[in-house]
């Protein structure tokens, strides 16, 4: 029988904290009977969970761990590294390294979280800075992008390895040999772009290891024919957010226009619940649980703002991650392939 | 009577050249009595052209420059600087220089038109680089952002031209007193960001002349709720075509639906029209011709991609700057203001 995947849980994080996480892990649990939970929150919050969790076979998979100390959205990352050891968002991230959890799940502040993964979980081999990737839906199926936000200045050979990492990590998830790279620019042709993404450019497409096929200009993200878009976390993070900004604005306009008179009336009668289930595909704000990949270790993030059912998505995510042996694969792959550094030819 | 708007157009510029050009400029100038055109092309456009204008309302308003040379949009903008000052683009921007045409429009690489507004328009006082501008749809009206790929790297200083820039252009095109202006950038906290555009934030924040509101997330750019919205080159490019990527693969997936079952055929036979004109509306693909604001002159950036009805679409938008006198307004009120770097407190 298959072990139970044990997710580790920063209850504290995220703008609406335990009234959000407290719901959507007791959903969780109802939901996946193979996992286990270890629930890290204040003492109230702890004793909110474990009144919550009122059916035996839900309270036998999960473990509260009660902290004083939070992570402070608004404090610098630096700071927080320094006197927030104690807290929930770091307590998770040290179940992972000492191997108590498979992987934890935040949706406290982003470069906090990145600190303290460099900190308790460390680098794998040959990686400089963990990148944060997320499958992005598209017209076909999905693909993987990164970074998305962890890191807002990147050098290209930073850029080189989260195209390696994203390699990789395609390969895992997608079960492919060679998937196909490509590297975020404002338009397609060799000359165009900053000195950067052009020096990264031109180390990335002398890496055997990697298909690269090129840039990609942010408008083909979403038709689906790249496996991988390597990018730098302020672009990535742009991109990510336009894209949800945009999906929202149409699904309101949709909702606007129902209302308009009685054709649109009549036609939103057919066609509501359709144009409902669509956004929740297209829309990239659905399709929360963004993963850190380079790291020593499984971390989760979610979205700041998530309500029960995003965070349940991050959840989701977590379990597919330790059940599809990504970060091990990952691992493995790179330890086979060697350092990045001395695998380039640049 | 008024005296008509003079617009040169470089026919030769875009993916597709004349056979776009010609046919949006005759469909511009039978669309609009008030306007002129300067056709400039090679000598074969310039005979298809001539050849086309048969009817001779619209033949008296259109006068033809016949130019040997074109930029190769995969020329480094250095190189067309040097080569090719007698190009249709550099000859369609001479003429607004020389005071013959009010404004110029190119379809054609942007960094060389950039490079060539430097040299023959010049910068207006006190800024040092122009920055591309246009008004994004969102919920409730459009918004100005800028800049939207002319300058790829900037500093804070030159994040703060745009910022002064961008509330001017406002104040013209909104005929409001002191227009709300933002800066882009991944989170809302004052530690958010690079230390670049913390600085920016914080040179903005100073200048009285601004009301300088905070950062915008890209997720709410679409919300109306800001007049301006300030970001460099790259983010914005990536911004504004990561908005024309999501709003086509969502009009894409609404087609498809459409055929899915009985339920969404019959509530297409209602509702098909509407999704179409909402597209329009709401896709920023559709709302083709930015601007360059910080230059002696107006000059109008289309697509490269563009088809017929989006290069008329730049068209429509030249005539609106050059009979909404925004340029005289916006250069008047910072010859008022005085130079940028004077007026901040920084």
């Amino acid at each position: 029988m298959k072990n139970s995947s044990i997710i580790a849980v920063d209850a504290m994080g995220g703008d609406k904290g335990p009234p959000v996480t407290i719901k959507a892990i007791l959903a969780f649990l109802n939901e996946y009977s193979d996992v286990r939970i270890v629930f890290i929150g204040s003492k109230e919050a702890c004793g909110l969970f474990s009144h919550a969790c009122s059916c035996p076979s839900i309270r036998a998979r999960a473990e509260v761990v009660a902290c004083s100390v939070q992570v402070d959205d608004s404090e610098k990352p630096t700071v927080s590294l320094r006197n927030k050891r104690e807290s929930s968002m770091a307590k998770a991230i040290e179940l992972v390294a000492t191997g108590n959890a498979h992987a934890c799940v935040s949706a406290g502040n982003t470069g906090t979280m990145m600190s303290f993964g460099m900190k308790i979980l460390k680098p794998l081999p040959g990686i400089t800075r963990p990148a944060i990737c997320a499958l992005l839906p598209t017209l076909n199926r999905s693909t993987l992008a990164l970074d998305l936000g962890a890191n807002l200045e990147c050098s290209a050979e930073q850029l080189h390895q989260f195209a390696r990492l994203g390699a990789l990590t395609a390969q895992c998830l997608y079960k492919i040999d060679y998937p196909s790279v490509t590297l975020l620019n404002i338009g397609l042709e060799p000359i165009k772009g900053s000195t950067l993404i052009r020096e990264a450019a031109e180390r990335i497409s002398q890496d055997e290891t990697i298909n690269y096929c090129g840039f990609i200009e942010p408008n083909q993200m979403f038709l689906g024919n790249a496996d991988v878009i390597v990018c730098d976390g302020f672009s990535g993070n742009i991109a990510l957010k336009t894209s949800e900004g945009v999906a929202e604005m149409i699904a309101e306009s949709y909702q606007r226009m129902y209302d308009k008179n009685w054709i649109s009336r009549l036609g939103a009668f057919f066609f509501r619940r359709l144009t409902s289930s669509l956004n929740k595909t297209i829309n990239p704000a659905y399709h929360n649980g963004a993963f850190f990949v380079g790291l020593e270790g499984i971390m989760i993030k979610s979205h700041g703002a998530a309500g029960v059912n995003s965070f349940g998505k991050a959840l989701v995510t977590a379990r597919q991650v330790v059940d599809q042996n990504i970060f091990q694969a990952l691992k493995s792959n790179l330890i086979t392939q060697g350092a990045i550094a001395t695998r380039s030819k640049v």
